[in-house]
């Protein structure tokens, strides 16, 4: 059973509350971060930690934890719910308020969560995306802004697309919730700016580093569009490949042999974890 | 004593609480509007309800109440209150969701809350106002996206500034809360894209017809420095003058006769609503 951690109590997820009061509900005033185990131990968590610490600066909402106190209370919620691998959520916002502005100190959740993976069909296959002119607002945090994605939710049923690309001005960024790569003969290339810079990003550039030459840059909709493999990371997804974007069909139409390689590679250590 | 409205029932409005899988909370979706009450009755409720309606809709959220059923629950936590004026927040949310996404309902909030209005001294001798560089996003409907106005309380506290104007390529806009005016001679300007329009700009629009030649378009930064009068409009602030823009004194630093003269219309409409 799924539990969540509240101002130094455990209660069951699912009967966790906040006061209206808080400035995540009000102000939108609110960041999180989010990562998996495998085989019950936290995936890269030193880099997550050090994600979520730096978003709590960017956005100025003190992170009330140390860094020991925060990982015996992820070991706790991740014994507490079982033998089965989880999620785990950390919700930091500005607290609650009387006056909807100012707050004497800030909300932490720590909560774990069921996973929900991709399709199996989805790795093969490869997945559709949308483009949507849009840059996300404060790209480097991760904040708990994604009212683009969510209005989006219609248009992504009606196209029957798994999930949103975003382009400004010609120039791509990432999805909804995750990164985007490009693969054409030895290069690896993925955007550098005006995104959030993910960790399941950061461990497939650690692996790719043997077998490509990687460029960080900024990378056009044309490019993408052009490129022989394009695939997606997150912490769900791993590697996970993009076959069309809009009614563009991307190279052969399903996954790639290097995407495929990136994914075993991935699959490799995140087994051995 | 102030009371909320939820899911059908009343309650305290400091006892209420929400389940922390609310989309507003997890995605900041969500959407608000916020109205006040003069001689215990609701200002310009026509106008609030309309905006609040066009706001669900451009965010997508389904808007589950008639304006009927609104109205009737707003003038129970009025009359709950006690006999003195209030404010009412509308909160509109994306609703409970089990995979961070997808929600069956919306969940809408309706809370009566205390009044704070701007100090008396502000009325003569004006605001201060930071400048910063922002247009907001998806800047018509009032959603809960206010992250650039929390992130820089601690510059308006070592500023000793009370509000911050979004400044886009030159071109301002609205500040955190409200909406800008200028005056010069008979022109009363107002910008018209990327703004919330307020219902007390509709309104000070209404009661200015008379006196004054109305331009409704795009202004610069440099006009509204240079400009004889500035003054900022919303629900609590109604008619305030602005005397400081970063280190720049506008007109003769306190509150202008136009201004006042505004301010004194106002005054008179809701002090017989």
């Amino acid at each position: 059973m799924h539990h969540s951690w509240f101002k130094g109590d455990f209660s069951p997820a699912n009967e966790t509350k906040v006061f209206i009061n808080d400035l995540g509900l009000l102000r939108g005033y609110g960041l999180f971060d989010y990562f998996r185990t495998y085989n019950l131990k936290p995936f890269q968590w030193d880099w997550y930690w050090e994600r979520y610490e730096r978003s709590a600066k960017l956005l100025r909402i003190p992170n009330p934890i140390t860094k020991e106190e925060a990982f015996e209370v992820v070991t706790k919620l991740i014994a507490m719910q079982g033998v089965q691998d989880c999620a785990i959520r950390f919700l930091l916002t500005g607290g609650y308020s009387t006056d909807s502005v100012t707050s004497p100190e800030p909300n932490l959740l720590i909560v774990s969560e069921e996973l929900h993976p991709s399709k199996e069909a989805d790795y093969e296959h490869g997945i559709k995306v949308i483009t949507h002119e849009y840059v996300r607002d404060l790209p480097t945090i991760k904040s708990i802004d994604y009212k683009h994605y969510m209005i989006l939710q219609q248009d992504l049923r009606e196209q029957n697309a798994s999930d949103v690309l975003f382009v400004k001005n010609g120039e791509i960024s990432e999805l909804s919730r995750s990164n985007v790569f490009l693969i054409n003969g030895k290069k690896l290339i993925t955007p550098n700016e005006n995104i959030l810079e993910g960790i399941t990003r950061k461990t497939v550039l650690e692996l790719a580093k043997a077998d490509f030459e990687i460029e960080l840059r900024a990378v056009t909709l044309m490019e993408l569009l052009a490129a022989e493999e394009v695939f997606t990371t997150s912490t769900t997804k791993r590697v996970l490949p993009i076959s069309k974007v809009d009614e563009h069909i991307i190279g052969s139409g399903k996954i790639g042999a290097k995407t495929q390689a990136l994914l075993d590679k991935i699959n490799a250590l995140v087994e051995a974890w």
